[in-house]
């Protein structure tokens, strides 16, 4: 049997996945089984950040399982230190972290902590939690719930009570009361179609928010680990969260999250925990990953990575001004607003076919979450085959 | 600073950690940052299944990193589709499997194919789901609902509506009515005490819970991947589950987990997801790890050293009837009953200060989950530094 029948045969079908099976990549480039390239502007929906098969990760990685690769946090695990101790202070944040395993974990952990903050505020229990309208935040039962698209609370319930969704920034205002525990959004949404939110906006809610207490909980699975440009999106916003959540990006291709907050004595021993979470391999996985990036930071080549991604994606805009209405994004988190979602359809397709991998996003966004390390070389070719692929269209 | 000040500083205390930090194992045998030795009867809490720094596993893991570690559930995935076929086949079940990233989200997977499930019907909408007392499903907050302990219940919610708890096996039947979605059980309750369930009353339960098409989940996050002599325990209790869980050791230390079912047709395309889920590193480590242990099934090695760990722990817990109540467990699942919770508290420290590592499960069930590669040298070296151990006390 092939790998696509033996995938129809032991896999759920969860998944609608595309004709083409990789099995080699180096930084931004892909092989599929018949050997076949492609440059990938999706590092896996914003996961391979310093490109796939990164040799400073693969060595560390290599290295960490021959020695240990798990333990269970009963015990002191130098990487989760070390880990904990890099993201921190990539942030500038005073905060502390958990490990979970995936962006869900993360936020479920958020959520835990803003409503066991709520617990402790005083006498009225704050419980509720404002999430936006077309946001995404995970697939367990309670994130699905925090998770403001309509169309996916349904099947699983009951779900649990106390999520409020709000329309926009501005109305989150109008929908505080004795009783939220917490706001959670993405600065930009990217499930959502790559929607940034408006700087000031978002300066002026935070300040609200530090006003009465209540916990700002920024979801930056995706945004988060210099994809935008600072390690969180929420220093380049210019706000201070009580409580960040990362994944993706962070571990490279390992599965980790992270939730981190300056609300360090809100979860006592017993509270929280993973059996997983912050293991040697994917803390070690962490620690190399923040190190390749601040290193790029520091010696300005993540900038001119953006700057030339950027360019081209610009001087592709403008050539199929027929087919694109807008472009939209922040850093190395783009898009392209597709005049109808069939056409996206097409172009992803076609990009495909002609060795390009892209995303979707929302209705009709066409996404570009490239490795944070992607060559101009990958770049070039990259467009040159998105070209061919509209011009066939 | 050294690690443990980084750690206080930068992991929110959710942990309340032994004073040992281990930098490298090599099968059941750990060594700490001074070079001290350890015989480890822990697993990591039943991860490390197939021992620490596995050749054959790092091996596997190296080349998988170097070529490529993650590509998203877009395309298809080699090592995923044959980890599932693995799986499955190793099960003896007609099942399917989704990968998500730890037993809380294969369980969280297994509440939400139950719940469809439930409504897909007929007229009445199936949504509760049955636990047992003592019971412990994961960390987020619907499994922490799940979970059947009243204690955990607190500071999170609201809590998702539509859990019941049982006291016992035999309680479940009376619980059942026209919304119950799913039951839901432990095997061998691991957290709760390695708590062994009747085999008689669960094939019983099992009968009649396929004459209601009732969906039985098997959480089989501890006890499966041959923890207890067979791929998981429900083929040892001789029961068909629709749904059975999977984490822990079925990753040898990289974070997985399953959910596998015989209601292949529940889920459709995009009712659930993680962005992790079955990539290259984590699907190519279940991979390994279930060829390691079906050829140590085949061989009767797995035997052998269950048999092996069973007799060193009968003698020992005969030399000490004083301290111990009973001895409880399947395979490699043991545990033995402590009089008190002090007198373990007590044994757990003294046996890690004479190098050889325990688990506390419950109120006062010392719990042992050693590698199911631990050799014979091994297990002699860890009672021996145990019997020194509670000798001291
Ligand atoms: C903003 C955001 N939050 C949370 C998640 C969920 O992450 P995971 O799939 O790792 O659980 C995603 C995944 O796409 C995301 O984009
Ligand atoms: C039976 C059982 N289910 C679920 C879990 C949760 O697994 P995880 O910590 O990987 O989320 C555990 C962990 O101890 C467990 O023992």
């Amino acid at each position: 049997m092939n790998i696509k029948a033996i995938d129809k045969k032991y896999v759920l079908p969860t998944y609608a996945r595309a004709d083409v099976e990789f099995i080699k990549g180096e930084n931004a480039t892909l092989f599929d089984v018949d050997g076949k390239k492609y440059i990938d502007f999706t590092s896996g929906i914003g996961v391979v950040s310093v490109g796939h098969g990164n040799k400073r990760v693969a060595d560390a990685l290599c290295k960490q399982v021959s020695a240990i690769t798990h333990i269970s946090n009963l015990y002191y695990i130098e990487p989760q230190a070390l880990a904990a101790q890099k993201v921190v202070e990539a942030s500038g944040y005073d905060m502390q972290c958990f490990f979970g395993n995936s962006g869900a974990e993360a936020n479920e952990g958020a959520i835990k902590i803003a409503r066991k903050h709520g617990e402790r505020d005083g006498e009225i229990k704050r419980y509720k939690i404002i999430t936006l309208n077309h946001s995404f935040h995970g697939r367990t039962i309670t994130t699905v719930k925090a998770t403001g698209q309509e169309s996916m609370h349904n099947y699983f319930g009951p779900f649990p009570d106390g999520f409020v969704y709000a329309d926009g920034i501005e109305e989150i205002e109008s929908l505080l009361d004795d009783h939220t525990a917490g706001v959670m959004i993405e600065l930009i949404q990217g499930e959502g179609g790559v929607e940034p939110q408006d700087k000031e906006k978002v300066q002026k809610l935070a300040k609200l928010l530090k006003e009465k207490e209540i916990p700002l909980i920024i979801d930056e699975v995706q945004t988060g680990c210099y994809r935008v440009g600072e390690f969180t999106a929420s220093q380049a916003y210019g706000i201070e969260p009580e409580i960040i959540t990362l994944a993706k990006g962070v571990g490279g291709g390992v599965p980790v999250g992270i939730v981190m907050t300056t609300l360090k004595n809100v979860l006592s021993a017993g509270d929280h925990g993973s059996t997983f979470g912050g293991n040697y391999l994917s803390s070690r996985a962490v620690c190399e990953v923040v190190d390749i990036l601040n290193e790029r930071k520091a010696s300005g080549d993540l900038e001119i990575t953006s700057l030339l991604f950027n360019n081209a994606l610009e001087s592709f805009y403008k050539k199929y001004e027929d087919i694109f209405i807008q472009k939209v994004g922040f850093g190395m988190m783009c898009g392209l607003r597709v005049k109808d979602a069939d056409t996206l359809t097409n172009i992803i397709n076609a990009a495909r076919q002609n060795g390009v991998m892209v995303l979707k996003a929302g209705r009709n966004t066409l996404r570009f979450l490239p490795p944070l390390t992607i060559t101009k070389e990958e770049i070039d070719e990259g467009f040159e085959a998105l070209s061919r692929a509209v011009s066939s269209l």
